[in-house]
């Protein structure tokens, strides 16, 4: 049964239904259950599933490392953890939910599968589509840059820039969809949402979080953590939920200027502009949801500036782990709560995207030049 | 006790031993051992190395997953398997030489590390280096383009472009190296190899292999998976070795020439070029180790041409997996082998680096543009 995350409604899981009439995001009840053993997340977390996942065509996503961050660590006087997704099939968290939206499509003998997206996720489904075998429609903004198309290409979708309002093309796209046999994954679709609670048993396994600090864009993503740890608090299997960390760009966060004038509804932000671009949307189609979630369960939501999010994706760097910027504003958060946040708590900042999707975008870089007879000297 | 692969030399693992005084590499002798329990392939093989690693720096290098390929092997007539190197912390093999690498230099007390790179292994070495806090220095050809070194600034190493010939600087770096007291952890260092021989144990967990192709440019990569091998043969932990085929670039390939010219060396390769930078290395410090592992175990060297590699390049791209150039030679190679490798044999082919690396090399692509109003019409 699909319920709707705000009035209730329940539609059958026979039909496609994505969303709500009333507009807002359906998803699938909690799961109450107990894990099994295995060497995949999918396989611990089978009973968590309301199908079978076929394994034949994983690609590895998922269970991804879960890094202490030495120096940071020590810098904000917490015990923070990074989780790090850029270590996916495709290179970001996306992977997660495809994976199990493909299963969702199959189940309902779709043979066309497409997505709405400018960057991670179009890559994601691109891939998933080829892997499964499935025709695959990547709908992009006519503003697409040439270096992700043709990271996009390799995968054999097809692709079609889309003029006109980038917003209105979600929406647009569901209603394509069903009409052409299409079943498009967006970004909060309920079946990522189910991907995404992966994250959530991951961190579980290995400790015990004070906070999870997610970067929200859609809004899926945070959702999906969140259901992933009501379920393991539902299943008995973990005591108390971490406090939840919505964050967000400044230059584009009407989730936190809603949270944060304590309304009950998020209204499009207004011209948006961050160089977080993974999660860049002003008009987040779950972002109500998101809002209930952090009211009924006391979560935070924090805006970053774009220079606390590049000093950021350098000190992530310095841990060895280069992110898009999208992927730092969690920890430009962390900092942002200094004080707040309780000294030698656990805290998970969950790393979203790899950097080396990101690089056209950054400064350049002054570096030293010698010539291979002077080196000794010239290297001081 | 490190040993000369050529002439047998022994020299004290208590000095920071390279290469034998004759010229060629260094390496630690076979371990025979039994494996113990573990998530990490650091933890299940931890008795296949000579120190205890610290697992508390580690960025989640290796465990990587071992895909199936769906269509390939339908279409080649073999059963496929793809070891996906890119889900490495910086996305390529060099990370599991880098971490095993640096354990070797902190046992030898240095606080200082280094190597000679323009691409995977720059990344790595300066990603690790960070990790573990030590000065790291980065030696690259003043030809490098931008978006590498962008990648490389956010680790924070020091990055050095050198002018004049690439290739004497791998040498030239070592003595600076000794006299600097700075560890560099170069394309086939002893511990390098060491750190490759764990892609050996991952194959082997899942599957027992007929061949295991490997792109091969200083011969590192190639001389850890075949010493992983021999390792657990020696062990009694596989019954028989896999036919091993190392892979070059038809424009840089100086190991294949002197192979199908049964010459006991290799010469320096006039004029390389190739699309496939990652494995153009003109004259490959470990060329003669292969060789003779080559002719040792009755191995095979395949070169293919750019334009086999751009196809297999696309092909990989079909099976859900963006990959570099040179990490898709091993497809281009088992196509070329059709014929010669018997039908529904276990063929593994190593995937070494993300294709995100090197997207600024593909050729533009041509996508269809719609209006968001006439979409539903325009997709056709």
């Amino acid at each position: 049964m699909l319920k709707c995350t705000s009035c209730g409604r329940e539609y059958s899981l026979r039909k496609p239904y994505q969303r709500c009439e009333c507009g807002e995001p359906l998803e699938l009840e909690l799961f109450k259950s107990v894990p099994g053993i295995g060497k995949r997340v999918w396989e611990r977390f089978s009973q968590f599933y309301p199908f079978e996942l076929d394994l034949e065509y994983s690609l590895g996503e998922g269970d991804t490392p879960l890094t202490k961050a030495k120096r940071l660590s020590k810098e904000l006087g917490v015990e923070l953890y990074l989780k790090n997704e850029t270590l996916n099939p495709t290179w970001s968290f996306k992977d997660r939910g495809t994976f199990i939206g493909i299963h969702r499509a199959l189940e309902l003998g779709f043979n066309k599968i497409g997505t709405v997206s400018t960057g991670n996720m179009a890559a994601s489904v691109a891939a998933y589509g080829a892997r499964f075998g499935l025709e695959t429609y990547i709908l992009v903004s006519s503003t697409i840059v040439e270096e992700k198309l043709k990271a996009l290409e390799v995968y054999g979708a097809k692709v079609i820039k889309v003029r006109g309002d980038y917003g209105g093309l979600y929406y647009r796209s569901l209603e394509i969809g069903q009409r052409k046999g299409i079943y498009f994954i967006n970004s909060d679709d309920p079946f990522r949402v189910e991907g995404y609670k992966s994250i959530g048993f991951e961190i579980a396994e290995e400790v015990t979080p004070d906070y999870v600090v997610i970067p929200t864009s859609s809004g899926g993503l945070f959702r999906g953590i969140v259901k992933g740890f009501l379920e393991l608090k539902e299943s008995g299997l973990i005591e108390d939920l971490p406090t939840f960390v919505a964050v967000q760009a400044e230059g584009c966060s009407p989730i936190c200027k809603a949270f944060n004038e304590s309304r009950q509804k998020i209204e499009r932000f207004e011209n948006p502009h961050t160089i977080a671009h993974a999660i860049e949307n002003p008009y987040p189609p779950s972002g109500n949801a998101v809002l209930r979630l952090l009211n009924e369960l006391k979560g935070l939501c924090v805006a970053v500036s774009d220079e606390e999010i590049l000093e950021a994706q350098q000190d992530l760097g310095r841990e060895g782990i280069f992110v898009q910027p999208a992927s730092a504003t969690g920890i430009a958060a962390i900092k942002k709560l200094r004080g707040r946040i309780e000294e030698d708590t656990k805290v998970v900042s969950i790393l979203t995207g790899s950097g080396l999707k990101t690089h056209s975008q950054m400064k350049a870089v002054k570096v030293m030049e010698c010539s291979l007879e002077s080196l000794e000297e010239c290297m001081g």
